[in-house]
């Protein structure tokens, strides 16, 4: 475990965010979570056993503050695509942090992250593809 | 094609929405899709060939003004969780639409879809996985 322990900063914690950070929590990993407003932090579950750094996500200060520098992994998870490319661009530029996930609502703006070297998920097409995977399922008696 | 040639009613014309209803309408389906705000079906693709309502999806005039009664799938993709449960109890319910899909961004709701007889995706849930199983194909160098 001591080897695969990783340092994670989570960059926005409703409830995408949240979740994750309570997985990671639970595995083992030390977990600092960010956001915005205080109030997000009543998001995260029972088992999440990491800190909480309350400001935003693209403020320099607050990030080194949230020891961003010494992240293994940084993960966007604002409302915003706007706020998680600037927050995976400012990782890993500024901070060489090795590795950055973000979520992405547009799925047009993927290829911008892909060139910063920042995997994504981006919901929107995963709900899309779902939902026509159901539609194909059961497309003969709807 | 003929027989598998659905009508089909999407609610809320979002992303999500905007992007399912061009999908299904370049399949060859018949789509009404509705959204409160006309500046929302902006979002609709070119190949986008169905009718547009404009209005609210839980008033059952705009519904069947939107032939609701008619459809064999509706699908509802707004972007709160609230209004898709209204609409899928309405279209199940009182129109007996045979099949309903509905968007849920919050997990612990799911169940009270399926006891309704609608099929759900999560995005949030989705995306959760997706970021777990990244980190999973790549932990041990992250």
């Amino acid at each position: 475990m001591a080897r695969d322990k990783l340092f994670i900063l989570i960059v926005g914690c409703g409830r995408l965010g949240s979740h994750v950070a309570g997985m990671l929590s639970r595995q083992g990993h030390s977990v600092v979570a960010r956001d915005i407003a205080a109030e997000a932090f009543e998001n995260l579950p029972a088992e999440y056993s990491g800190f909480r750094v309350e400001g935003s996500g693209t403020e320099l200060a607050i990030l080194k503050q949230a020891k961003i520098d010494k992240a293994d992994l940084v993960i966007a998870t604002t409302r915003e695509d706007n706020v998680n490319l600037m927050v995976a661009q400012v990782a890993r530029r500024i901070f060489k942090v090795p590795r950055v996930l973000a979520r992405v609502y547009d799925p047009k703006r993927e290829q911008v992250y892909r060139d910063l070297g920042v995997d994504t998920v981006c919901p929107t097409t995963m709900a899309a593809e779902a939902l026509l995977g159901k539609l194909a399922e059961g497309g003969e008696e709807p």
